[in-house]
């Protein structure tokens, strides 16, 4: 029997909202209404993910409930924004019990870990499956961490120890490289169950002065700060550091082809990018710990433009890969 | 030459953000920054348009970037909000500059009638086309207008001149109805162009006790009224005079049947269905004028459960269409 729009979001997705006087009206109206805290600002952003270009058909709907959130909260990771709420549009070809009760577990287990709150909703028929997101945080007025905060000098840090495992794991299950099996589980969920680095966001506020999160590739996403930062027309630059690249042990067994490509260029990864004085290294370190996150050394931002990678003799590692792009393969 | 998701944004989407304190961040970093107004609400609804399924393939891209943006404000107007800011997350078959162009064109024409921002977005390649707006409106504390606020005894009122010429019209481009060019070119605009009632919704803040806007049929949107204005499992009932509906001239030369599907269960109106106190109706005809909007007296709440439609001898009227449902047809 076919379901309605308004019983798909009441039944699989609706729950009661939890008492927070931030979120005045919750779902089930035609809007939702939303107070932050005084002295905050509301951080907004929105990300679709669509079957066969974020995520590939056989995908474990739980994996994908999480992933769909995991990449927008990640997005507030990158502001310093503490999660508030978020609403969800969803297109399905067809109403799949299973898949809905797999795809809700894991959208709102990660929704209850970071305390954020469903608010709004927009089920529709016709496939492709497709899902927007679009979350809302709070962060203390001037004090998002922008992209364009970065200052010649600065020291370019990344977050996280499996860096291109994302990319390694979908290039194995693609069959263009070839894994063990014990090798593709290790790699497999950062991939499809990345976590979003909210603590160490807020606790880089105030540290770091620019950050981005790692979604198409490192160097890809680096250009969107060094143009942002620098002036019209004259981005910065910077240097990185191969070796300092944080990798996880499988990725450290492939060739160093295949580990620059997939630490560069490999996108999916989640992690935070951020610039931070060279004087703050101590308050990094800490922000790391306290957040539980590691925190990688891996470069510096320099007046020059270009972004120059060195191996670890000091030559020039050949980078000329396409960055990740919706549309490149279209 | 393909284009990035990075250039589809910036460069037919993006513009100066104008001078709003409201707005302390547009688009171009991971998250947009927002600040309502002290003692202001922040109203959030989301709303997906899929082709084939809420547009035909055959859609003008200026009439349907003007609608996309159109039925999510009439969310915002359903409860009295006034428009600040949205997101949109677009997906494409393939760029197409031409589509882009027009499309971007009717949702800033829109956007700018309305002094709403563009404040985020995300481009995907992979189709069928695709859009999901999430608007961003500013209501003072505690008087939105919601679903739930009706009692029995009050007027059932609706707005415009036109309901129901949004589904005479997609009838008629499919061929189940036929209509001379003349009559067609009259009721296209209903189903195309959509007004939403923005000016309407904030002037009857503190008159209508309940609001929604008709997007399923105004049946179909009544009872999400009537059921949250209820008790839990005692919904509210309502009594509608069909003679008040207002409708076109095209739409009255139609045959009774169709006439009453149409204005009943059309869907597709972006007017707003609303309850007002049966002492306040000169404060709702005052409201309509000063929004320039037609409003229509068409029934009354009752505290027995049930829809009776009555014609203009008292006998009821049949009413036992589909309410428009996504997955319906599925």
């Amino acid at each position: 029997m076919p379901l309605g729009e308004f019983d798909l979001i009441e039944r699989y997705f609706a729950r009661p909202t939890r008492a927070d006087a931030r979120i005045a009206l919750g779902v089930g109206d035609d809007c939702a209404l939303l107070a932050p805290s005084p002295g905050m600002q509301l951080a907004v952003s929105t990300d679709t993910l669509v079957e066969g270009r974020h995520f590939l058909p056989t995908v474990d709907a739980r994996a994908l409930g999480h992933k769909a959130l995991a990449v927008n909260l990640s997005d507030l990771a990158a502001c310093g924004a503490a999660p508030l709420a978020f609403t969800l549009a969803i297109t399905l070809q067809r109403v799949d019990e299973a898949f809905l009760e797999g795809f809700s577990a894991g959208l709102l287990a990660l929704a209850d870990a970071h305390r954020i709150a469903l608010v709004g909703g927009d089920t529709t028929g016709g496939g492709p499956l497709s899902i927007t997101i679009t979350v809302f945080g709070e962060v203390p007025t001037g004090q998002a961490l922008l992209r364009s905060g970065a200052r010649a000098g600065d020291d370019l840090w990344v977050s996280g120890a499996t860096l291109g495992d994302a990319r390694l794991a979908l290039q194995a299950l693609l069959g263009t490289v070839a894994l063990a099996q014990g090798d593709l589980d290790q790699v497999r969920p950062a991939m499809e169950r990345p976590q979003p680095r909210i603590a160490l966001g807020q606790a880089l506020r105030g540290v770091a002065t620019a950050a981005i999160d790692v979604s198409d590739g490192l160097l890809g996403d680096l250009q969107h700060v060094l143009r942002r930062s620098g002036r019209p027309g004259a981005p910065l630059g910077a240097t990185i550091h191969a070796e300092a690249l944080p990798r996880s042990s499988v990725l450290a067994r492939q060739s160093p082809a295949l580990q620059h490509q997939c630490l560069l260029a490999g996108g999916d990864d989640y992690e935070l990018l951020f610039t931070a004085g060279a004087d703050r290294q101590a308050d990094v370190l800490a922000a790391g710990r306290s957040a539980g996150t590691a925190v990688s050394r891996i470069g510096r931002i320099e007046a020059a433009p270009g972004v120059r990678v060195l191996d670890a003799q000091g030559h020039v590692i050949d980078t000329a890969w396409p960055s990740f792009d919706h549309f490149a393969s279209a």
